[in-house]
């Protein structure tokens, strides 16, 4: 008997036969004797739908009345699993966001969530009744509705799971695990059995799309321990001791698992790749000191999220060319509050190049290994990829290349760190 | 300058284009001084669209998640509103029904409405912010969402109104005001200026669309002061003292009205037609004590809604037919229901016939006036209509006659009380 948190995303929620899928997995862990709470996404489409209708009613719209609108998707699923559920004989019940309540903090249309109490919540669990719950959103402090951002439901789900105490939150997804890349690039990819907290969020914040950034550090501040895994398995077959999916767990979780199983820890754990960043270099800015500051501090206070950053010292006397990467997203703001700042910054020129990827390998393993960048350097150089800027961080090093040679990139990469699995089933991680 | 509740139908809210419309005519009453809140129903056709997903779910919903689900439309129009409201430079915020909060009681689904507290609300509209309510919906006293049945939002309205103690609420509806009959059939019907809320409510529950029955009563027990006007009027227009609509009124302002205006009370304000209800005949009914009992009590504990009764004593020895009025949609559960009982009661068949109509005239005159049922039977005798049942209350008379003859039977009873407008333009319902 676990108690568990599981959740499930808008494609899962779209239209009654879904939903009554959805039904039958939580019945299943319902039916192990489980505590279940499930967090669910509003119908695929659904909250396009609503963000259409604000911008229509008002472009530059108020984030309380937006939040009050989007916040009804989920509403309605919440509402609908929960129907769903009891048709098919099991004591379920919603509680909207501010019912629970889910108590958040900050801007709103983009809250943030910490501790709250559930206790209620918890009482109708432990009495054996299904809470379900909306995603997204929750009660902010003015007393009105917030919501957390796209993508926020799987936020909510960790911090539910914190609040209840569960022991795994389950994300159900069209994927089934963290693979050691893209497996449509690299068909050897192999699914992970486990993965640690700082690894997947290095992993989530360069383009690996099964978790938002922000739900894996809640999980690893609040240590919950996540499971990813797919929708679309049978509902009889997940169980918590087969672990179809892939375990998100702490460092102490991860070496306890390596000691059982007897496997050392591997060096990188997955290669991400992004095509969302655009590079932008500034020629001869004055090389003084407080130049960069005069770059990067506007961006900053503009909220535009500026990635690497190189400065190419000493090409001409006394001046430098400036590169760094932005969201493309972005890209057009940023433009044009540099055009503004050309007289105070002193730049010649902006180049900008949307053609970039940005690939990464991600492992803890990299703390007590040496030579990960420099194999990586040289497993691209050998096949005559350029590398146009470089960042790292403790567990992780990022290049910049041209988006042309992204795939051709990530396949040399998974060779290099020896990732390629020999067989088709699911690896071990090692 | 007054306070003032306005109140918006499906039809007005139904997208982008139509909720700047009624913006437009929120902002200008709010222009001209008036403390403003606004109460608004789902975009049209969102409310069946929810419910039917209901009906997948759980063709045997919980109401209580019912409510969860349908009462978002309501959610989505209002936060619209208020951000159309901002995009032309008013001041407004949306109260969700919980954040008022509207208290309800009663079952979910169908909640009643009674007394509580908009303190927060009457501050934020007297320092000039307009309040957007969603109507159909509060906060139930288990603390979950609760809806007040289809057509709610006109009851809504009129205990906000109650509530911040407002000067008048105006309900927009698709016809600009009561009528003495409906203009489609008679084309020289008159809008009333005043009808006290006891003729709307007998008007209401017989058929005229023009308000939910509920909300009349509400307004009739709290005293407040509804107007009935067309959404299609210009913007600027609609003014306190233009009064382009009907006043509903207590029966002392419509004296005060009367005396003001040097005009004598009319013995009937209107004739109202419904064409919903369906005769049931239950042949040779033992004549007995306590079989009549043996006939309603059972329909009454059904929940279904019996109206006219007549008892044809005497025909044969000891024998009875029994005649009564069920609504049209509780024919086959009514039949249904007697034919169980057929031993018990003890009559021989039960005849059913839809092809009915009941046509009523009411006004508040016929407390002083005799002869008001006299001068309607003759005036039906006159164009050989025939009269199937009779049923009356102090201030209304109804008759039931075969529905082909219903527009015929209008028209008549309009002329005999004179009723006939001499000119086209707006009467004084005198």
């Amino acid at each position: 008997m676990a108690r568990i948190v599981m959740k499930f995303g808008g494609t899962s929620m779209a239209g009654t036969e879904r939903i009554r899928r959805v039904a039958e997995l939580v019945r299943a862990q319902a039916a192990g004797g489980n505590e279940v709470a499930v967090v669910v996404s509003a119908m695929a489409g659904e909250t396009d739908r609503l963000v259409n209708f604000c911008r229509e009613a008002n472009p530059l719209y108020d984030p309380a009345e937006y939040d009050a609108v989007v916040a009804s998707g989920e509403q309605v699923t919440a509402g609908l699993l929960a129907l769903t559920l009891q048709g098919i004989g099991c004591k379920a019940r919603s509680w909207m966001g501010w019912q629970v309540p889910v108590k958040t903090f900050g801007a709103h249309a983009n809250a943030r969530v910490d501790d709250f109490d559930a206790a209620n919540v918890l009482v109708a669990m432990q009495a054996g009744e299904i809470a379900v719950i909306p995603g997204f959103q929750g009660i902010s402090e003015d007393g009105r509705v917030a919501t957390m951002g796209r993508g926020g439901s799987d936020t909510s789900a960790v911090a539910i799971a914190a609040a209840v105490n569960a022991d795994r939150c389950d994300i159900y997804t069209d994927v089934d695990g963290v693979y050691t890349t893209d497996p449509r690039i690299v068909a050897r990819a192999k699914k992970q059995k486990y993965v640690t907290f700082e690894e997947m969020l290095e992993l989530a914040s360069v383009g690996a799309k099964v978790l938002q950034t922000r739900s894996v550090s809640l999980a690893m501040k609040k240590n919950v321990r996540l499971q990813v895994l797919s929708s679309f398995v049978d509902a009889d077959a997940p169980s918590a001791d087969s672990l179809p999916g892939t375990m998100i767990v702490s460092e102490a979780e991860m070496e306890a698992y390596l000691e059982k199983e007897n496997m050392e820890r591997q060096t990188v754990t997955g290669i991400a790749l992004d095509k969302n960043e655009a590079r932008v270099v500034l020629t001869r800015v004055p090389d003084k000191p407080g130049a960069v500051a005069e770059i990067f501090l506007p961006l900053g206070e503009a909220g535009i999220n500026v990635d690497m950053i190189i400065q190419n010292v000493g090409r001409d006397k006394g001046e430098t060319d400036v590169t760094f990467t932005v969201p493309q997203a972005e890209l057009a703001r940023a433009q044009a509050l540099l055009e503004g700042l050309r007289d105070k910054i002193g730049f010649n020129r902006i180049i900008t190049d949307v053609k970039v990827a940005k690939v990464s390998v991600v492992g803890m393993g990299m703390k007590s290994h040496t030579g990960v960048a420099a194999t990586m350097f040289k497993a691209l150089a050998d096949r005559g990829i350029n590398v146009q800027a470089i960042s790292t961080s403790e567990i992780k090093v990022s290049v910049l290349i041209d988006s042309d040679e992204t795939e051709l990139a990530v396949r040399v990469l998974h060779t290099a760190y020896d990732l390629d699995a020999e067989d088709a089933v699911d690896g071990a991680g090692v």
